[in-house]
Formats: structure tokens, C-alpha cells, sequence
């Protein structure tokens, strides 16, 4: 991108692509404003991707780049019980990259905001001579039901995970739905008493769960994870790398599945019928013992320590 | 930074130091949640800073950068006619940085934030071999009288500016005072039409202003500027790089004062009571001709052109 006359010329074709909606000003002010729903509280997460580490330039596409920089922050949203609105994206072209990345970027992302009705209000362009660099800010609305923490698993809990876990860096990364539509449909069916995304491994963001059950003094939640009942993703099996599926799918993380706890009522309701058709699973349940473990169907017990890779204030 | 766990240590060591305040919920979590305020729209501005662009980590203090990252956010909010209320903070940290940065940063950072009472919120901590990257979205409130908009400006509006011009890259653009509370003085006691920060410098961001206005079909506005009155910072004078400090002073940018439009009986009033004891300058009218032009002393004219150098979509 030829760095100032390129980026306006950029800016006011983001312009035009993105449609009027339900923001209150788009593009082209100092600050985007947003109105508020009545009664119903702002939810902001905040993901930053960058080349070489969160995907590479050369082997995605820049399509797929722009799709997973705004659905890691939807995930974000719907693992808090909320409904995604609006976005702004910040990004740093690198000089050294393909003269049509910009564009195919932002195609990528605004067809997935296009799909979950999200309003991209605004951004920042800058180019330099580093790799790419995007960080999106995505906002949401809580649902009815209220925001849910990480902090309410009760034990007796069932612990219930969407889809399937593990080999996610195969391509899944970079193609993946956030769960959005399946968040609103369970929160409006079942009691959920926490509920995250699944983005540092099953056993680092079940291991945030139980951490931040702790901080309730009366209480030490531990865990009964059922492992041969973990469902496991193709291509976790196919790795072939000397790491079992089993633990491809307990620490690989980005799996951007939603990890819930719920009382075991509501959760057979959901088992039942699961959310839009995804696959729902009974991984296991909320102990009392303050001890998180693996149990294997011969028997067997092992302890899930957390594994994980990576960290953001808000994850 | 270590990786993964310097990561975890660091979110650690921010989640003690930010004051649990206004948010809902603060760090710690797949998103922040903010309660709204009853009736106020929402602001969001976004900025994405890099190592070697918009500072230097081999020469500016990293409390300076982080000074300057939430800075250049609360000034767009500013000028929209905001309160900044709360901010999310995205970081990449560099692994050839020193040790101390990251805290060093958030500290410089946080102070702007209780300086305001502003709110971090939540972020997102990475690590790469890359340079330094921070990209800190800041959410605000409108104040009763609405939103400022870019747009409004009327022939025969006072221009004004707050404070000095030019020169920036000296100095100023790593310590700048965001302009939050002269913006809300002059919001109460003024009718403002048109309100930006000066980001892009003085001649770029009043033709961002003309721009804006000739979407109205029926009006074609320009501008007249004295030369001889705009405000020039004494670190213009001092360049010596053969630009002249008037040049400075119109095309630097970075300066993050407010240019405002503002009928003339309401800009008297503000001008015999500087908002905040800041100087606020008369520099121009609006005109209906549509020409944008600097007025000297002497009688000469010459056409302002705009330049500037930095382009966001949300400016």
C-alpha cells in the first residue's frame, strides 16, 4: 500500500462498502458513536493478531486473516452471553505485502460481520515496513438474561462443551464460527453458570473456570473430565506428531468452542435438543474437592493441569 | 517477556494495579462489560501505534508510550464532545524490548487513565520478535448537548484553535494533555458546530471540516485563516530544517489541539474566558465560497492546501 494517498484511498472505500446500520455515525469521524440499547449493558473485547504468530501471511489468505481477526472477538462476546453489534478495526499493512491484501482482508471480515449483522464503525489504517498487524474491538449487548461470569459453577454442575476439540491449527483457526447464534440459543433455554471460549486448550480455559471459582472463599471447585467422552476433531487425529488426540484436543486451544457449566436439569434440556444443530457434549462435572482430573472409562485418573498458549487480559 | 508465563505475570501484576471503578466487570474475563449511561450514546475510538512510527522505543521513555496511547484516543473522544470513560488495551510486546517496558508502559498509561478517570478495562497481551505495536480503544459518553459532529459548520463561524501548533516531533506529541476538559468546558458554555482534533495538522484537518460540510449539497464553505494569529509552538520556531515555523505550524500534525467552529457571538464569549486556562486563538471564519485561503498582515493571499500525514478512518 503507497502509505498516505493509499490509505485514503483504502478508507473511502471502506466507506462505501460498509452499509449504513444500526451505529449512530460510521466511518469518517475522530470516534464512531454507537446507540445504546436501553437497559442493556455494553460488552467490549479486544483481540490483536499478528503475522507469524496468530497466522501467516503466507499461507492463509487474506480473506481468512480478516475473518478470524473479527470472529476471535465474537467468540469472546457470546462466551459472555452477548450479542455482537459493532467493531472497529485497527490494522498496520506491511509495505512488503500484496497490493490487493488490504482489500481482500477487509472482504473476509465484513462478509462474517455480514453474517452476524455486526457494524464495523471504525478503524485505523497506518503501514509500515513490519509484518501485518490487526487488532479489532468488538462491542456487544448483554442478552436479557444478564452477563455470565466465570465465577458461578456449583458443583454438581455439568460441564458441556460445542463441537469438537483439538488440530485446530490444521485450518479450523482460520475458518471457524463463532458460536454466537449457539450462545443465544442455550442462554435462553438453560441456567448457565459460566461459560467461556475455548481459545488456550480445554484444560487452560477449564482450569480459568475453576480459578475463578476460587475466589469465592466457601467454595473449592475441582473437576471430573470424562476422557474418552472429550470429542475430538479429525484432524487432531491426523497430526501425526507423537502428541495423542487426547491431548491435541485437551491443550491445542483456538478451538473457539463454547466451555459451559450447567445444572444437570438444564443441561440434559440442552442435550436433548442441541443449540442450531451443533454437536453438544457431556464432558463432565463440577466437583466440591478442589482437584481437576482426567477420568478414563477403564478406570484409570489422571490430573489435568493447565496447558495453554495464549494469555489476554481479557481472554 | 517471557512468553507465556511473563504473559500471565503481567496480567497479574495489571489486574492489582487497575482501581476497580466504574465498569462492571473489570479484567479478568472473555470481555469487559461497561454500564451505560441512561441516555448517552456511546463513543468508540480506536488507535494502533508502532515502534519506529509513531515513536521511538530507543528514544522515547516507555511511560512516554504509554502516555501517548491512551492520549491520542481520550483527544479523539474529546473532540466528538465526550467523556472517555473506559479503555481496552491491546499489546505486542517486543522480546528484544527491556525487561522493565511492559510495566514501565502500563504505568504511563494508567496515570493518563486516573488523571481522567478513565477505566482500563481489559486488553490483550501478546509477545513477538517484532517491533513494539499498542492499539487502545477508548469508549466514552456524550454529554447532553450531543455529539459534535464534522459536518455542521455554518459561513461565517468563528475558527478557533486551543493552544500551540507545530512542532510536535520535538517533544509534544509524547506528553500532550489531552484536551477532555477544555472540550467540555466549551461544550457548556457554547453552541460548537464543527469540533476535531488536530491530528493530521492544522490544514489537513480544516479541509477534513470543508470536506465534511460539502456533503450538504446546498452549501459550499471554505475558510479564511490569518497567518499571522495562528498559535505557533516555540518548537517550531526552533527546527531550523529550512520549513518555516508557519509551515510547522499548519502541517506537522500530532499536535492534538481542538479546531472548532463556532458562531461568532458564542466564540466571543469563550475567547474572553479561555476554557481551562488553555489560549484559545480566533484564526478564521467560514466562508461561503468555497476557497480555502491563509490571509496575511500584509494583504497576501495564498491558497491552504491540505496536507498532513496520518489517516484513520476514524481520524
Amino acid at each position: 500500500m503507497n502509505d498516505r494517498e493509499g490509505e485514503f484511498e483504502y478508507i473511502d472505500w471502506i466507506r462505501k462498502r460498509v452499509k449504513a446500520g444500526r451505529a449512530g455515525l460510521g466511518i469518517g469521524d475522530d470516534a464512531a458513536m454507537l446507540e445504546n440499547v436501553p437497559n442493556r449493558d455494553t460488552l467490549v473485547a479486544v483481540d490483536m493478531l499478528m503475522d507469524g504468530v496468530h497466522f501467516k501471511t503466507s499461507e492463509a489468505t487474506p480473506e481468512q486473516i480478516g475473518h478470524k481477526a473479527l470472529a476471535v472477538n465474537l467468540s469472546d462476546i457470546a462466551a459472555m452471553g452477548g450479542n455482537p453489534t459493532a467493531a472497529v478495526v485497527a490494522v498496520c499493512f506491511s509495505r512488503q505485502g500484496e497490493a490487493d491484501f488490504p482489500h481482500r482482508f477487509f472482504d473476509g471480515l465484513q462478509k462474517l460481520a455480514d453474517e452476524f449483522d455486526v457494524q464495523i464503525v471504525g478503524g485505523d489504517t497506518n503501514t509500515w515496513d513490519g509484518p501485518f498487524v490487526v487488532s479489532v474491538t468488538a462491542l456487544g449487548t448483554i442478552y436479557g438474561a444478564g452477563v455470565i461470569r466465570r465465577w458461578m459453577a456449583i458443583p454438581g454442575d455439568w460441564i458441556l462443551v460445542t463441537g469438537e476439540l483439538g488440530g485446530s491449527i490444521a485450518g479450523h483457526h482460520l475458518s471457524f464460527t463463532p458460536r454466537v447464534r449457539e450462545a443465544e440459543d442455550m442462554i435462553k433455554r438453560a441456567n448457565i453458570t459460566t461459560m467461556i471460549d475455548v481459545s488456550d486448550g480445554l484444560a487452560a480455559d477449564l482450569h480459568h473456570i475453576l480459578d475463578a471459582t476460587s475466589q469465592l472463599p466457601s467454595i473449592q471447585c475441582g473437576a471430573n473430565i470424562y476422557a474418552d467422552r472429550i470429542p475430538i476433531r479429525q484432524a487432531a487425529r491426523e497430526m501425526n506428531d507423537g502428541v495423542s488426540p487426547l491431548d491435541h484436543a485437551l491443550g491445542d486451544g483456538e478451538d473457539f468452542e463454547l466451555l459451559l457449566t450447567v445444572p444437570e436439569k438444564d443441561a440434559r434440556r440442552l442435550l436433548e435438543s442441541p443449540p442450531n444443530g451443533v454437536p453438544l457434549t457431556h464432558i463432565g462435572e463440577i466437583t466440591d474437592d478442589g482437584v481437576c482430573q482426567l477420568i478414563f472409562d477403564n478406570g484409570d485418573k489422571r490430573d489435568l493441569p493447565p496447558s495453554g498458549w495464549k494469555h489476554g487480559w481479557n481472554e
